[in-house]
């Protein structure tokens, strides 16, 4: 089943900004001009060497450099305009996935709604009606901002300046954080991740109701609130939608609530409905490839690479495969 | 004239995450109950020291912390669903900041439109017809990828770790990064942030072609092109627009551009039709305080402060008033 709209491989080209409509003739015709001295400080020329790119790095990718989520950890949310594809994490907070997993086979999502969409932030869902029992899943769960590290995953740290976490780096696919003092470990807020809303109290939260990060990463909220997986797909559909005019972005009439028709796992659905997609590892040679070529871009267009790269700027290449 | 969307104070507050219905009884119910204990690790409740929020700073702002943004900086895109708000700055980009207005009151942009729209990257308009010829406004501008740091730039320098700038802070009302050994400042790519695309040459740009940083800030980016201003209002005009499918982010079809009715600048733009917007000054005792506020933040919600502020987490309030 393809999806609406897929999550692209963001990753800056050195063609970035190379309008397309330039090799039209404008481009040209701009290069030809003699141009004026200006009084600014002038880059040299200088081309940076050239070295691959994330997009030339996942063609050398081996069956080995990609995973395939697990179908039993991961949510297809189904919107009127398509389908966002999200990978839970049990291993960063078993507790939640576990209840998300039954509030999913309960149908609890099915005919919910966004009810909030703020800019620069989140988007969350919730049941605008406050109507819905709960039947297998608990309410309430005590917090999993942070976990102890467990058995089984992986760390690849990314050793560049983090002013949020004591240690980064990315453990079974995920942006995460690590404090090695108390050996915990938690996932990041970068663009994408779903955390679970929660009151002041810190059980609260139950997975009712779910938010998406569609903004800057707001890297304050880690460790204060439990993150169980992120999206792997389908992010535009989430991002463009309206924001909403109330305080923090809630739509203020029923009418403006965007309907979800529903939450499935993909275990769940046929198998000729599913969205078949891999997953670069993070584990790899390869991956750590991936990060210097986002870290110190080459080619043409750069002209100083940042020598740096952000947890959140990273980004782990998605494609989807017809199966 | 009001806006189809303000920019909000994006601050996160205590009750960022409250949910609005919670307020009718859910929660109530919710914190009656026992909760059966979890095997998580429990995060203590004692509360953080309450602590003035950036909203409760806001309201103690007086006159002389809020500034006026002179209208000869000040450019309205006028879109058919409303006006989005630039700040130019002459200070980091006078060549570039000059030219555009020579650009603007030539009516260079008055009916293009947007032609890409990259999720969690950059929005971006141009000529989709390459028709349009300079009148007065000067094509390929030398870069102004950085400035000598010119007489009259304050800079209220933020210590928080940062991976892509020896320094970064405020300099008046906009983030910026500097180097002290070359003593250069640039405009940092933050959420909001307006550039000049260029192709690969440096000195391609000249502001025909403009583009608004929609996701996480792509800092990549600094000094690697010309950064002239950023958004104060509006945003979300951009930030929702359709993804283009296209390579990029662009449009695949003319139909799907997104037309511009017009960039103006205020300067020229009567008074009764202007917004009228207090941004709130970068190099005050207050704005000092505003950005503590969000590097550790107080009150029931959070339960850690970050101890850190990334330089874009840094929230510039920005109100709408009456004139």
């Amino acid at each position: 089943m393809p999806l609406q709209h897929q999550v692209p491989d963001q990753t800056v080209s050195r063609s970035q900004f190379l309008c397309r409509y330039a090799s039209t003739g404008l481009a040209t015709s701009l290069l030809a001009m003699s141009i004026a001295a200006q009084a600014a400080i002038v880059v040299p020329e200088n081309p940076l060497k050239a070295k691959p790119s994330t997009a030339d790095l996942v063609k050398t990718a081996q069956p080995s450099d990609w995973r395939q989520p697990d179908p039993e950890n991961t949510l297809y949310l189904e919107l009127e305009k398509g389908r966002v594809v999200i990978e839970l994490a049990p291993l960063f907070a078993p507790n939640h996935v576990e209840n998300i997993r039954k509030l999913v086979r309960e149908g609890y999502f099915d005919g919910l709604a966004i009810v909030r969409s703020q800019d620069n932030y989140v988007v969350q869902w919730a049941d605008p009606d406050e109507k819905r029992e709960l039947k297998t899943a608990k309410k309430n769960l005590d917090p999993e901002f942070t976990v102890s590290v467990p058995k089984g995953m992986t760390f690849n740290r990314l050793f560049d300046t983090d002013g949020y976490a004591p240690q980064v780096g990315f453990s079974n696919g995920f942006a995460a954080g690590r404090d090695p003092k108390t050996n915990t470990t938690w996932l990041a807020h970068c663009y994408g991740a779903v955390g679970v809303s929660r009151d002041s109290a810190v059980n609260t939260g139950d997975g009712t109701s779910l938010y998406v990060v569609i903004g800057n990463a707001p890297r304050q909220l880690d460790r204060n609130i439990t993150v169980v997986g992120r999206v792997l797909a389908g992010m535009p559909l989430l991002s463009t939608l309206p924001r909403g005019t109330g305080a923090l972005g809630f739509y203020e009439k029923p009418e403006q609530n965007v309907p979800m028709k529903s939450i499935r796992l993909a275990a769940d659905v046929p198998e000729a409905e599913r969205t078949h997609l891999d997953v670069i590892r993070t584990d790899t040679p390869l991956f750590k490839a991936i990060v210097e070529a986002q870290r110190n871009r080459g080619g043409d267009w750069y002209k100083r690479p940042a020598g740096h790269v952000d947890l959140c700027n990273v980004q782990i290449p998605v494609r989807e495969h017809n199966k």
